[in-house]
């Protein structure tokens, strides 16, 4: 740098390259007024409609608002109007078609005190099925034999290990409710298998086929423990008695795996068997069948950005969607309050 | 793996560990329950009471409301029971101790709609101090003179370069806008130049000395600049109105950079100074003269965790701390609508 | 702040507490020095080395390495000492007991060039037994049949979509790779279930059984598919070749369980019927047969920290683990540049 | 779902779109392969090498390697063909414009033992100009006083603080380095208070001049510190010794900070001063000099990637640059071995 008093000539190509002008349809960015009357201790609507206009995530978890919103007031034709082959796919209660809802869940979810949410959503209907992992159908029934605590993210692995708690976050699990777990399941289990075997003695060679009443499976393993739980606080309870099916192939990767694994060994030389080829037949079947294609919500991080699943179809090209960035307990039961439940019950 | 019936004797030794009996004052994991009247569209304040025993972040944002709300109504000794040299800090309109509180924000909170968030609680008097960065402090001013507005994350960098079109995150800003807000600093600047050179003539070789006239700092800049727009929009304008400092030593690292280089062009062989070693001498004397640490609130992730700062005596071992993780927006109107706007104004 | 030249009385308690003598064993943190001879263009072992004192995550990479190097080397008994029910796990060419290794591996693992760095490992029996997501399975096969293609983080979808490209992070897979892999894989299903009924023939009612032969689980179809692609690039090739199993409980969760779908309605009545209890057995037999407790590298995370593990006893509190935080296309082909295949081929 | 063997005729709506023709130059996904003679223990150019054709963050590392390399070899014009107000910026042994570098480095590269790397890089020339965080300066000097140890990600806070131990990541920093920090800068703020004052009695009311010898700036500060430390570790002694600048607007923003404070008190009614325009005036004109726009690479995340950079112009559109995701103590060796250190010294 010299210490002279004139701009180095180049610095003239530095000027900024004018904006063209701003279409009439741009929306500006706005906040929420909490000098305002209605801004006070907010309702979870007013928060939500104020953060459409903050930019940023708050716009993203404004968008899941509407999204949701739409998906629950969309309403097709009167059944009476389809053709028996398309009298397919969910109805409201005056025969009008509705969306096919997909709902997502993950173990950590049901730890958490989203349980409840996700709860009252199946309890009252707001879903059509719904896809979760091993441990979000274990936690839910250990949570109606014994309780989670609070905890902190920070306590040590080893001292938790040798008093026998187990550490999700910053939740805490006792021993004692694997347990109490696996005294309830083991009677469940010796039940399921002298079905299975009382229907291939009818069956025989034909125990395989479509349909065939002697073979078990995820999605019926999850409404038979629903069943068997019988307990108001309990998804599995509530999507049991609305006929909501509850998808997880991967149902032997967690607790309820290292039950069948031993229950193996005691039921030897029978065996429970758990096939999922039926299962994909099942949710494929409510996908295709569906009348306006389910949108999915899910509280879990694929990792892909939306963009990526429209490349693959996953997410039709002109369908709405959007991802939020945020750990789900701080952000559903908001969108929850402001959609699902925005009304008085 | 052999096919018969026997467990592999090394099972027995897979039993649980027996967990420890679990204290009394365990909380149990619970969340929210919209079954119940109170929860339809919650308000801020039934959410957070919910998300304290949700876990997770839930937790972690009702711990910090919790903070926040012991911070409010912290209460000291009156002014008249304390010897001269111990009156400093914050006071209440009963002339009582209160806590010092600083604010901490960057730019793209106020790039965001938060910013009308950040201007309530500067109009208010919530906060004592606040600690910007130098795009903060210069977007607050520009939105005074032209909006900035909603876009999408994924807009393509080289198409909006060619409009004109900055991005922020899913926010758009044009060019013209800083056009605008340089037509607008540099006679600020030409007087804050003269008033410098004024006070120079009249100290000499002391103009350097403590105390000095003649010396700018980035929060006396600050401070002017509030003054000198003058909008009732802008956090700058209540920040000076009601004598609360904005710290950023950083100052010239954005646009108000540039206008300081080009104006060193134009002022030759005068030249503006801003010197940083006031300014910290400011901030750090207010820390110390809180009659309460300072509890420090802002919304920017410096990656580390609280026990990270516990460990350099940043936070004191006794202070209560905790780091949300989430996007700003998602929970800072949720955070204050529960806290310093709970209550109607 | 005043202006007087007095440091505030409280200052005085701000002094640094004084540290405790440095134990002896405490390590410095310390560089690679590039002026070294050794160090240009270094090899992998000794920019391992160096990571091993630079702390954060190159120190979590080099104690990742000290992991791999002790679980390769570690030997135990001879076969001939050990009682007969005690012969089980994995032993070296000398028959001595060695470490029972499980590796797993998702999706965009094979979609990348880390395949190669994959089936390297399993060529050469650096691995007991993998646990693998359905798109690493069909992947690892689709590459067989068609390339997959270096694209770009920021294609739009619907562009891709229309061209009939699918995005994974960077990469690209034509549409036409998967029909390929439909024509490829219906014939090998067609088979499968000619077997499974011809069995079914033979065992009637007992056909659920332990060990029948008629029942498919998911470690036996990717046995089978590992058979029938015949190609030397393939992971599940040498997998098959070199009697490793693979595991995939939640086998339908992508392409081929849209195959298996569309397989039912043309078996129809018959089904094909993958079990996954037998594969729960298997997996947990081979972990509890182990001489030494396999331990697990894989390529994704599943959020927790290897503390959280350790709460769970799924980490044993003394074994030794640790988590990197990276994108393991990253720091994977260096890892293995420094272990596996350190030496010379 | 019905039992029917009948595929919902919807789903022949289901069929892949087919690919377009995938175009020639479209390059395909590639390992390294690890069976080969110059895979084992690689090289880093190896490594990188094959990183290009991998895909995820492993094709973007190799990019940056590229970028790196292309910025080294680049050469321009001869000086002797320039007019005199062209011959700015950087020019090799033989005269030839090359580009201009800017480094950034934040504290906890300088804490890790990724400074080893940084001061190869400042004393062999291989940038131009440096910007830094505060805490990168202090740590730097610091560590030339007494070493930092490795330590533990999970230490818990409360424990290091009775102890007088900082920790920084899996770093630890006694109090003590501190306190000796404290004595080595404290005489040499004196001195540089003494020269401000005894070129203010020279200069008077004009002290404030652009080029005012009485002016000390933080880059200023910074040189003088990396001449009184004399020390050959140290990054800031080699850059005072090869005249490379180092920026750090906030280098009041740490424990120098705290230092200035207490110098306030010590020197009032005098007042050490440091002004940040004329250091803004200095980086940009080297910016604007630059015969090679220069290209920037740093180790922190200011959150942005790239593409937003091109919409504000920060990067020109038509430059090349790649973000890379990775701690970066985990990739800065490798690219360091792999460009500017591929060679034997």
């Amino acid at each position: 740098m010299s210490g002279s008093g004139k701009l180095p000539a180049i610095a003239s190509d530095a000027v900024l390259k004018q904006s063209v002008p701003v279409p009439e349809d741009f929306e500006k960015v706005q906040g929420m007024d909490f000098s305002q009357d209605y801004a006070y201790n907010s309702r979870a609507t007013d928060l939500i409609a104020s953060m459409r206009t903050m930019g940023f995530q708050a716009s993203s978890v404004a968008s899941a608002c509407e999204i949701i919103n739409e998906m629950n007031s969309w309403r097709g034709k009167h059944k009476g109007e389809l053709p028996e082959h398309e009298q397919t796919g969910e109805f409201d209660d005056e025969d009008r078609q509705k969306a096919t809802v997909f709902m997502g869940f993950t173990s950590n979810l049901i730890s958490s005190g989203l349980r409840d949410t996700l709860r009252y959503l199946v309890q009252h209907k707001k879903v059509s099925a719904i896809v979760a992992s091993a441990g979000g159908i274990e936690e839910d029934l250990i949570k109606c034999l014994a309780p989670t605590y609070l905890g902190d993210f920070a306590l040590p692995g080893k001292t938790l290990r040798d008093q026998g708690l187990n550490r999700i976050g910053n939740l805490l699990v006792p021993n004692d409710n694997y347990c109490k777990f696996e005294e309830w399941i083991v009677p469940v289990l010796d039940k399921m298998l002298e079905e299975q075997e009382t229907e291939m003695a009818k069956l025989g060679k034909e125990g395989l086929n479509a349909d065939s009443a002697a073979i078990w499976t995820p999605s019926k393993l999850i409404d038979r423990l629903g069943k068997e739980i019988n307990d108001e606080s309990s998804v599995l309870y509530w999507a049991h008695k609305n006929k909501i099916p509850i998808f997880c192939p991967a149902i032997t990767d967690g607790s309820i795996g290292d039950m069948l694994f031993f229950h193996t060994f005691k039921a030897s030389p029978q065996q429970l068997r758990l096939d999922i080829v039926a299962d994909i037949r099942k949710i494929n079947s409510m996908s295709m069948e569906a009348s306006r294609a389910g949108q999915e919500f899910d509280g879990s991080d694929a990792g892909a950005r939306p963009d990526e699943a429209v490349s693959w179809g996953k997410i039709k090209a002109e369908a709405k969607s959007v991802k939020v960035y945020a750990d789900v307990t701080v952000v559903w039961p908001l969108i929850v309050a402001a959609t699902f439940a925005a009304q008085r019950p």
